[in-house]
């Protein structure tokens, strides 16, 4: 059993790790912080929890942490970075559920976040978190920059073809449609539902931070420098992400290789599920739990096309989180995870 | 360790059974059916299932059933009076998620199913699963009787005051909402996404068959013949009921009485949450979980306005199922059971 | 032709009267004002209306607007009141869609909208603008005061019982049900797609500043004292109210003769529509149209239940609002206002 | 004033036909056709239209549609082939709503429709009623093949590029997402609401029938071999089709040439709205009005993406039909075309 601790608990991240974490067989959640909402019962925030926990929400500061066994940020980015050096300092391992690590360019994370990295000598500690690709770093780090939502989608979906050297350089197009609660629990007039409910609308297209992040971890796997068109939208439902990846084979295969390739390749992954070759994933098979759903297409010789849904809260944000505390302890990957996608 | 079959496993209630029984650490489930789905896996049709259970649907008969420790019927009524005399004589307990045994009186069933009953005799012998308010004869019963999604809602907000006998008879309203899976997984017309979304719509306002059901209970709790107008509606949203209830105090009560009255009534109910006096409960916060949230009103002295929620497919159907399930075993009766709800 | 202002043009009932202004063939509409967003384009702020208008937003002070024939009020509560003075004695007419002008009682005012009435000598000149009850008294008014949206739905539901005095005073019950645009262009957590869609929760439930204006008028039209049971809910959809109304009738009496009644109360009535008797209106079937769809239900002798379903935004605010121009200038009743209702 | 038919008025198209052409001053709807609801009122299976017609379907052969100056087909394909020899040669002018004349090729027909076509004769004969492209051809026929939805959004992104002869060949991608009403007013499974709400799900990425029609009139307009990935999506929403599309500039060209060419292309063009560049079109501008918003990206140099909202019923369907019409009369082409978009 562990002590763990959740900083900035107010959001969809904070909400869905106490759902993933209060059952959790290995953890007691000791702490969750929040500012504006410190000595509130947390459950009367998110009644949702109301009979599964007493939990108050504090307004500790760093030091306080320090004797916890993992803290968990579910905050805006900045906040790990200000706070990791001390705690790490203090023994404690830290899960960034923000983008604060998750590229390795201080300069790329100045330029997207438009704000210095305050913490630029952790950066090259920080795993990135997704376990499918870095399993062996993350369990040798304290740090884990758990990934963004999209980035998850897309690189478990794009992963098999670039570590295989399949796919034309050029030409890698990401797009990408999520629910509306990947915008965060915010009272932003565009997300209010007469504003986004019945309509879909794309978003940063010309230029998105999940780009780079995706970028860096594709061009690492792939051994060379990838670029990808990234083309977000914003969908009326509540979670799922759906990525619908484009690429340009070297030279045709067969349908039955493709399918192979990712077969094999996630075949001991208790987490992505391939489907039979020509199918279609819907992001309502994968609500509430920790799984990416991909098929594949090929409509053309030469032209893939691979359908990649997760729950966004899920695969791509929380759940992941929990996998990689699984992996940071050596716990069955699993763990507290396993929960069967609420359908319908 | 015991041995269940589902009969009827396409529909939500299905999927819902099974989402509930997989995981629970005293059931395995041996055999679910389906004429029209026979020998296609069950994940084929619920692909939120893959990776959870290699179960394939089966068409086996009454006698080959008669193995099994209890039978869950997630068929439309009808067919659970058929098959109940041979699989009760045989053993086997059964847990009716039909209508077939809700009513206590056969002539009421025919009125309003539009078809005789074919085992009157068995009527006396079923308990009405609702745990909170028939713990006992379910205990002892073979046949339970599991209640319709309405008037669970409406039941548990009515009961502690007519037990208390401080209603009026006359005048009692239970205006209800229900998301569209309530009407089952069905391909009609009026139930398509372009029909039924963005939209409200009252039905069955003259009569619907859950009213008998509410009252015969109601009546039962009350000592005394109680009828009630319901009113259901379809919101345009996939899981959830809101019952809004309204009710006049024989002598107008302190709120302070009111909210005492139901805090005691229910406080030793896993599944029943009263929330503070004057609170709203959203079905969102029911959402996947076997609880029902009530809060209580009284806008002008002796006029009582309970809203209860629940989640159809979960308190309102399967949850309430593994509830009774666990009664029936002497279980402690939240096992399996304990999913926190899914939010957002 | 005259010319039109709007004041407050930025929030949901701003674009609606646009909507309907813009192509209304005797009306100009030559301002609308806007603090935050004078200056700017109109169709910036409301990409539906490229195409249609040039307008920028102003932020002009009543002086401005004197020369205007009619003055609109798209405000929230507070502003009508204190600009109405000035421009009256200028001659302007007024159609105030906010409350300041709807309860005749200056001290109900204050107690509901927690402010002092700053015009309370102005409330008698106010006419109640629900043509069907009131059109002469409107047509003799400088100042009409447009009504809430859930009190059109109620009233126009309620009313023709009320007049032939067949209701009990007693036990009368609004249970309404409204989409989300209802709760204004405003930037609030609660409202959020991920707060707010695929759930149903009640709000107001002890009282709502709706509920004395539906008991002012139909105490008016009953004649004598009449309190109403007001239970709002908020629906997972963008416009609509749909109205469910409980009453007792003193003697039962045919479902042919409830019809009738209905029937030829609004037989002249451009934008009441009673359906055949038990039929079910939904609010899809009024979406974009100024009309009210009334259906009639007797479930048990002498229980009463009317469906009354609008959308808000067009009989409940801008509709009405141009049905009242309409009336005071003594046009064709549904001069601009033969939109049909968008379905699906 | 014209005599108008419509064969096959029980879909959504047929609905909205109605909408469109009953207040349309020109035209006077004769008859409306179908087999199912012969006798029955129109207003009786849409209530949005009671009070606006006294229609009745009816079941006439082609026969009793000759004496009508047009006829709109909203049938399923296969219905208007055979019709059409004889209406044409009674002097009817036809506007098919259907994929029937959409492809010049009777093969490619048979390959996409699994049917050979039974006027292969006339193909030629008719024009693409896409206006923006081919209004000459328009109007010089007497058979128009009113385009698809999704070809009507894809098309009109696409053809400033290609006519100006600035896009590689390869890679051009149209990655599509729809509201469910495209898939029409029928009760299929996986329409309803609970498995289509809340879920995004790609379908047909292997080969959809609208992709033919797409590289049919790309390749036509940029005269040259154009193929594109299509890849439509279904979106929990009623209306509306977002296409985002992509493609390569042989050279990079600055934001502001890409820009002009298609703010001059469409300059004339009453219903193709060219956004500023870098904004976002969302499909909720267009609802219910004949439009087609555009925006431009470059996000990389070289790499055009290119943003295209229609109303799938509105210029995806019945809009567009009765554009046409106005095209074939000589009429203002936004003749019964003005409505303004329902927002929210």
């Amino acid at each position: 059993m562990i002590r763990v601790g959740i900083v900035g608990g107010t959001g969809y991240t904070g909400v869905e790790l106490l759902r993933l974490l209060l059952p959790h067989p290995e953890v007691e959640v000791a702490v969750i912080t929040s500012r504006g909402e410190a000595g509130q019962r947390v459950d009367g925030l998110f009644p949702s929890l109301r009979g599964h926990t007493d939990l108050k929400f504090s307004a500790v500061s760093g030091k306080d942490l320090q004797g916890l066994d993992v803290i968990f940020f579910a905050t805006p980015h900045g906040v790990a970075m200000e706070m990791a050096p001390e705690l790490l300092a203090a023994g404690v391992r830290l899960i960034d559920l923000s983008a604060d690590f998750r590229l390795s360019d201080a300069a790329l994370f100045a330029e997207w976040y438009h704000q210095e990295h305050s913490s630029p000598a952790l950066l090259p500690q920080a795993s990135y978190g997704l376990p499918e690709l870095f399993r062996d770093e993350i369990r040798g780090s304290r740090l884990v920059a758990n990934p963004g939502c999209y980035p998850t989608a897309v690189t478990l979906g794009f992963a098999p073809l670039l570590e295989a050297g399949l796919l034309e350089a050029g030409g890698l197009i990401a797009d990408c449609k999520s629910g509306v609660s990947g915008a965060g629990r915010t009272a932003r007039l565009g997300l209010i539902l007469p504003e986004s409910a019945d309509s879909v609308t794309a978003y940063g297209v010309s230029g998105h931070r999940h780009r780079p992040e995706i970028e860096e971890t594709l061009s690492r796997i792939a051994g060379a420098d990838i670029q990808v068109q990234f083309t977000p939208h914003l969908m009326p439902m509540i979670r799922g992400i759906h990525a619908t990846l484009y690429g340009r084979l070297h030279k045709p295969m067969s349908n039955e290789a493709l399918q192979d390739l990712f077969a094999q390749r996630y075949a001991q992954e208790p987490f992505v599920d391939v489907l039979p070759f020509g199918e279609h994933p819907s992001t309502r098979t994968v609500r509430g739990a920790n799984v990416c759903r991909i098929a594949l297409h090929q409509p053309r010789p030469g032209q893939v096309v691979v359908l990649s849904a997760i729950d966004n809260l899920v695969k791509g944000a929380a759940g992941q989180a929990v996998q990689n505390l699984n992996v940071l302890f050596a716990w069955p990957e699993n763990l507290g995870l396993a929960q069967i996608p609420l359908l319908p």
